[in-house]
């Protein structure tokens, strides 16, 4: 497997250091053509060929692939307005609580921070995550968490430590993309399971259970919902849990959106604490409801109240967080601070802010002929069907965006990006004045090029 | 090569949100036994068996294994001093300037730094790295920079873009032992060359080359090195970077201590300053030059003046950048004032204060019978070798360093560590007090155990 075969110890002509011998272990090289070791000249390169490796090849970034592939040119007329970065500190009106930044001047101040933090984090750290998401259904100890950096280096970890090549993992559809760019590129096969707009985005369940086979490693859950913002309702999880567990597949649930859920009719209830046999790999993070994205502060919750996991996936998350280590260690330092004195008006308050946003924008393009708006209940984004037979000037989602950009110096991500066409994401953490005048000029836009009856809709209608 | 082909988008049914048609493409399910989608229940898991992936199971972390393998119980009647961490942080007498504090603090002030940065870094964090590290022989733009979590993902990122598994590249031995937990892990061998301790572990090349084949394709080479504190001179750079251009071999270049070199025959030039075709990625940080290992800002400075590596290995890196983005966003935007406020005196009162402590152990132990250490030029380490024969009580250089800490409470880590047996590792950022104090009791240890003809040496000695 590894190289241990070529190791050759030198005790180059029996010299050895101050003429004692320091590490003779009886290994002496035959000298060949007058040199130690034999020359192998036919089998090496004559001429640089470097090449970049399969896997990097191999690691392919959907949003990136289609973004780049648009031309992007907005309006001259109109300043740009760009719905597509799921960054909410991208305009300045989302900043994070004083708390936050206080807890990182002190971490600094402490000078208690500058050294390595053990691989998996520092302990105290790690209590106070397990703290701060403990609940009696579903309880968490310090050595049940693992800091990683940030939420994308836990789905990695995740993902690493269930699967091998040749595996496949469930992934939603439409469904956040890193998924799938992780897996692709360690050889992990892909099945994406239907989400169902009609229903709120609820799992088409039947067809996620009919993907399942014996080489399914790893059902990932994503709730609230990057792209779709939507949250389950506890019966829903409970659902999908039942399929887990009939068919002995471990969750990866991202729970990087917990709590930034808007809707008044159920909680977000985290799905470990309505399971108590399906073994769960729970991701999260400060960047969202913390509003600090950049600071790449993530973490693993382990639920596994049955003992599935065991200690080898502990061991195993615990070995490959040594590959290059996690989080910066003044963000841990900072950690027991930001989760037990953020005060609570401060994630109201974003809470209340991005369903107004919501609300603003579902009704505006719930109006537009042609459009599809479906209401969030949580995360950052809505998502909008385009009825693309009534828009016979384009060819498809990245088509009808791309034309936004240049008519209306308005950018949606095209949700081809998440394997979902004919639909795009809005991400409604912008100010409000630039959600409304956004909206109407995606209503203007969608005004000049609306076709009451396609061409052939009554062929494809029937 | 990816999930493709299981993508199946659904109109169930032909039911579509709002009556409309959202996302119809043709593909209707058939039902089978009342279900939409055919059960393959024979192909399911009937029962949990979840087990961690080979790749966790292949991520060796040899440090560790010797260490956890190790009995360390000190003496209760001395306090113990660890010369083991790679840490100059742990012991306090090292503390990072104030001007690198205050960019952090100013960072935070700024609320510039919360969101997400570039997967490769900001453009203006890039600049300053690579005009810190330009040099008329080696010049640097921003696009030459990649700025990652750590030296560490600086390496990751550096091995999994050159190499495919089947590959091999050309280890340091003795030599950090990250290279070949990450190659080992990826399913690229690792091939040790030796270094020479009695030629103050200068490469011996003739053995380097003899491992090349047309497999290789990487040469990695720390300098200054971890574990031997040495520090190539410019002749012997240019031996070892004629063997990589012969061969066509692109290296690795790990310059994590570069300017860490307390010796005054020579400075020290950066690989990439000697040579005009070989490619380079180096691979540097903050971690031990500036003393806050935690924070995790490495980079990779790209060097490539014959257009060998060109747009590909470079948008390879990219590619593989975004898989769970670098570093902190925070500590990218005190970069500037980091590298370009921090006191001429700070660097030089840290490379004093080694070479001193270098000295006092060096001085010590070479007095030592049944010791050689190998006196330093730079980094943080030092290596002693131990006549294995002149301490028959000890099996071997872990047996001798288990004992010394039951004994005289000091721990060193034995050199198994780095693939080097019958050695021991000294770091020499501990206060002097600490030094001189853990130097009087491996002293006495060896004077306890040492036998001054070894049972068998005469057999041996021939
Ligand atoms: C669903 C989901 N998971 C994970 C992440 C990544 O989080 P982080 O920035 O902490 O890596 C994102 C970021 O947008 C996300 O939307
Ligand atoms: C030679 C060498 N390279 C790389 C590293 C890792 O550096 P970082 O902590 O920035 O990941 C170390 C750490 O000890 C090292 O000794």
């Amino acid at each position: 497997m590894n190289g241990n075969g070529v190791h050759g110890k030198t005790t180059v002509n029996g010299k050895t250091l101050s003429g004692k011998g320091v590490h003779g272990n009886g290994i002496h090289h035959v000298s060949v053509n007058g040199s130690l070791y034999p020359a192998k000249a036919k089998s090496r390169r004559q001429r640089w060929e470097v090449k970049p490796s399969e896997m990097s090849n191999n690691t392919l970034n959907p949003i990136r692939a289609i973004v780049d592939g648009m031309k992007l040119t907005p309006n001259p007329d109109k300043p740009m307005i760009a719905l597509s970065i799921g960054d909410p500190t991208v305009f300045g009106n989302l900043p994070t609580d004083d708390a936050v930044l206080q807890a990182m001047k002190d971490a600094i101040d402490s000078q208690k921070y500058n050294g390595y933090a053990p691989s998996v984090g520092y302990l105290k750290s790690r209590q106070v995550v397990a703290n701060f998401f403990s609940c009696p259904e579903a309880s968490l100890e310090a050595e049940d968490v693992i800091l990683t950096s940030g939420c994308s280096q836990a789905i990695d970890l995740a993902i690493s430590v269930l699967c091998n090549p040749g595996d496949n993992i469930l992934v939603p559809c439409p469904g956040f993309s890193l998924y799938k760019t992780l897996a692709v590129s360690m050889g992990i096969k892909v099945k994406l399971y239907n989400l169902l707009p009609e229903k709120s985005w609820e799992v088409d369940l039947q067809h996620m259970e009919s993907l399942i086979d014996e080489r399914t490693s790893c059902l990932i859950v994503t709730n609230p919902s990057n792209p779709c913002g939507s949250v389950f309702s506890k019966e829903h999880l409970q659902k999908i849990l039942k399929v887990a567990s009939k068919h002995c597949v471990p969750i990866l649930a991202d729970e990087i959106y917990s709590d930034m859920v808007s809707t008044t009719t159920h909680n977000c209830p985290s799905m470990a604490s309505l399971s108590s046999d399906v073994p769960i790999l729970s991701c999260g993070g400060l960047a969202k409801r913390w509003l600090v994205p950049g600071w790449r502060m993530g973490w693993i919750l382990i639920h596994d109240r049955n003992d599935i996991f065991g200690y080898d996936i502990r061991q195993g998350l615990v070995k490959l967080s040594q590959r290059i280590l996690g989080a910066c260690s003044i963000v841990q330092g900072a950690l027991e601070s930001i989760l037990n004195n953020t005060p609570q008006c401060f994630y109201n308050n974003t809470i209340s802010f991005l369903k107004s946003n919501s609300e603003i924008c579902f009704n505006e393009l719930s109006t537009v002929p042609g459009l599809n708006p479906v209401m969030p209940s949580g995360a950052m984004y809505l998502m909008v069907g385009i009825d693309m037979d009534h828009f016979p000037d384009f060819k498809n989602d990245v088509d009808f965006t791309e034309q936004l950009v240049t008519e209306q110096s308005v950018f949606c991500l095209p949700a081809s990006a998440f394997e979902y066409p004919n639909f795009f994401r809005i991400v409604v953490t912008v100010p409000e004045e630039m959600m409304v005048e956004a909206c109407g000029r995606i209503r203007e836009f969608c005004q000049c090029h609306y076709r009451p009856r396609s061409r052939d809709s009554n062929d494809l209608d029937q």
